[in-house]
Order: C-alpha cells, then structure tokens, then sequence
C-alpha cells in the first residue's frame, strides 16, 4: 500500500480544538513526526512511534516523514495551530520540491487546525473583526529590511495587525523595533494585545496602548495582536476588545 | 442562573472540523441562532429551539440572541469558518457596545472555529505559509477607496492575500475591479486561486495566473487567495500551491 504523510494542525494547546478529522489521522497513524513539545501532546501507545526533534528541524522532519511513507507507513507531522500558518507545511512541500521524484510515490495531505490567532482572538472577543494582517517577526528567512517594509504599509492602511514570533533568545528587541515603527506611523494609540499560551493553564491576556507597551510583555508563546484605528474595548466585569465590521471615513 | 450567549464557528462545512468545543456547546444549548444556511447544520431536538434568520440580520440576530439569554437561556450563535472573521462576533460586540446595560447580565463567550481561509489554504499545500493580509471585499460597511488602498498595500509590500466575498449580487465586479489594481501594482504574473465550496461535495479548487483570472471563476461560496511573488505550484498527478517561508531578495 502507498504510504501517507498528513500534516495536521493539533490547534493551540488544549484538546477540545482538535478536529475530529484530525483525532482521525492520529488514531490510524503508524508514525508521528514533530517538535518534541507537539509530540508531546500525542498518546503513546501500541504501535504507533513517536519521532521527537528539536526546534528548527523542519527539513529534516520533512525527510524523516517522506522516508517513512516510502517504506509504506502512515505519518502524520504534527504542528500547533494551523499547519499553514508559519508552520510545518510550508517546510514540507519546500522539501518535496527538491525531492520531486518522490511526490507520486506516496499521498500527502494537509488537514486545518485552529490557528493560535483565531484562538487569541476569541479570548477577548473579536479583534480580527475587520480587515488584517499576518506578519512573523522572526526574520531567520527574510530580511529585516522586507518585514519593515511590510509593518508600515500595514500600519499606513489601517489593518489590524497580527504577528508571530515577537521574541526568541536571538531576537530579544525585534518587537521593540516594531513598536517603534508603529508608533511613528500611526495617527493615534492604537491598542496592543498581549496572548500568551492562549487555551492554556497559563493563560495570560494583556491590553495595552501602543504608547505604553513594553516588549518584554511578550515571550516565545505570545501572540501580538496590534488593532486598527477603530479597534476598541467594551468594559463590564469581563473585558472585552473589538474592532467594528464598519469604517467610517 | 445567569443566562449565557456563545458564538461559535462551525467551520467551513464539514462536520469533521467543528471541534469538540464548539460540538459540547451545541448540545448543551436551548436556543441556536444564526443564518438559516448555518442553522440548517444543527440538528433538530428536544428542547432546543433553532431560530433562523436572513443574510445581513447579524444586529437583530445579536438582539434575539441577548434577549433570550436575559431569560436565562443557553444560546449558541451559528457562524461559519470562525465567527471572528467577518462573521458574527464582531457584529455581537457592536450591539453589546450600544447596550451596555446588559453586559454583565449574561454570560458571553466566543470558540473559535477553522476558517474557510485555512481549510481552502490545506485542501492545496501552503499559499499561506509566508506573510499574509486578509481583505473583505464586500463594500457595504466600508468604502471603495480604503479597500483600494489596503489592496495596492498588499501587493507593493508582496504580501499574499486573501480575499474573503469577492463576489455577490449588489456588487458582481468586485474583483474584476480588484484584479485589475493586483495587475497595475505586481511586477510579476502572480497565482491566483479560486477555492469553491471548500470541504463540501461540491468542491472546486482553480489555480489561474492573474493576468487569466476572471472574476466570473468566483461565486458567492468562494474564496480567493493571491500568492506573493514566490508562491508557486509543485506539479506532481496532484498539484500543490505554496508560498515559501524564506524571502531571497
């Protein structure tokens, strides 16, 4: 039989955001592959082998899955959130590119999962309610110059920007910079959100204005959410940030 | 007990995507409320009452919704995809903002759900594995010019894009108009895919270069994603669309 790799997103951290079809997969796979801290989250259990790696192995996670389905296995490559999304597909289908012989030999398939974004979002409410932006922030694959580029026109059409990666060990003030840029082009204070292990026991969302947010609020498992000019916050008890489906000009 | 509203995605269409979540929510509601085409995906039982209503009824929907949860009711708010993507979340908001004094009275909640963005974007590889914006089409609450501008930003910044309702009746040349600026502003023939109906029987995906792209190609249930400059097609029986994740400028 063909072997298969599927590449499934397990969502942001807790179980009750797996889709089914993607409980599915892991239940009839032979292989896992992923970050050790994805694969963590998967049961061990008879006849299934679970391939740990570290951080950055992308590549070669994408030649351990393709290798295995050629013996015939099912693998699956888990991701958090959505596979898609600054994630492990990208990655695979970059390794199938320089491994073209292979890409009959086996099925790949790609299934969804809830993007840490989406998650983030609902939280708090709906600061994604209006037209947005994606922006990493890691700039290991693209040049600072690129990414700035990108967060002006950004800020300058009034999006709603989200980004990825606001912090690692080798990039400790990246987000620094971006705050300084936003800053010094926006028209007004914009909110910034801080979502930290969003769906997790450490959950942590902070709201803050542009003006007064500190780089250090965010760690390598926070999402940054910076809203639109429009974007606002609605106070009861509970706390809640919006940006409206309307603009008015 | 304190009456409380959920708004949920139910994802793009498939059962197999609702998380479990959003799957617990459904059957410990009394009342769902949402678009009738959303609505219809819930199936009927005891002592749940389905209240269905119109396309664009989101503000009356949010009134219903508030109204029966202040009766103490449990109702769940049907969107499709996530509901924080121009769907009903933000709408809720806004009516809870002009209503104040119910804030704290009922109990308010959103789960989010896989947006149709992100299950177009797994059914064809990755085009969202690199920086993306997400646009609106739809003119009614925003005007023409910003969307103009927020298009031209896009591309001069080589983001991909995502354009959600490219097409409907009151405004059937939309994306001609859109495609149009894309030409004026790319310094290359970019990809464009048209991802109908994604996860339904009658799913049809389309990868066309811009300068062939015919709005017709898009109907109400479609989605459009155009890639970056580096996006591309990896042809194998099956073709996979991809954006890389490294920038080489």
């Amino acid at each position: 039989m063909k072997g298969v790799v599927i590449i499934v997103g397990l969502g942001p951290g807790s179980e009750k955001l797996i889709s089914p079809e993607v409980q599915q997969a892991i239940i009839s796979a032979t292989d896992i592959v992923g970050y050790k801290q994805y694969t963590n989250r998967i049961k061990p259990r008879k006849n299934l082998t679970i391939h740990s790696s570290d951080n950055k192995h992308e590549l070669s996670r994408a030649k351990l899955a393709v290798k295995l389905a050629l013996e015939g296995k099912r693998v699956v490559i888990v991701s958090s959130g959505d596979p898609g999304i600054f994630a492990m597909s990208s990655a695979f289908f970059e390794y199938i590119e320089n491994t073209k012989e292979n890409i009959d030999k086996i099925d790949i398939k790609v299934m969804p999962g809830i993007s840490s974004m989406l998650a983030a979002s609902s939280r708090i409410g709906a600061p994604l309610g209006h037209d947005f932006c994606v922006i990493n922030l890691s700039d290991n694959l693209k040049p600072w110059k690129l990414i700035k580029k990108r967060i002006v026109s950004a800020v300058q059409s009034d999006f709603v920007i989200v980004f990825f990666n606001p912090r690692s060990k080798a990039r400790p003030r990246i987000l620094m910079k971006t705050f300084d840029i936003l800053q010094n082009h926006s028209e007004c204070d914009r909110l910034v959100l801080f979502a930290k292990s969003v769906y997790k026991e450490n959950e942590e969302l902070k709201i803050v204005k542009l003006s007064k947010a500190d780089y250090r609020l965010a760690d390598m498992n926070t999402l940054v959410i910076v809203g639109s000019s429009l974007s606002r916050i609605i106070k009861g008890k509970k706390k809640f940030f919006y940006t409206p489906r309307y603009f008015v000009s």
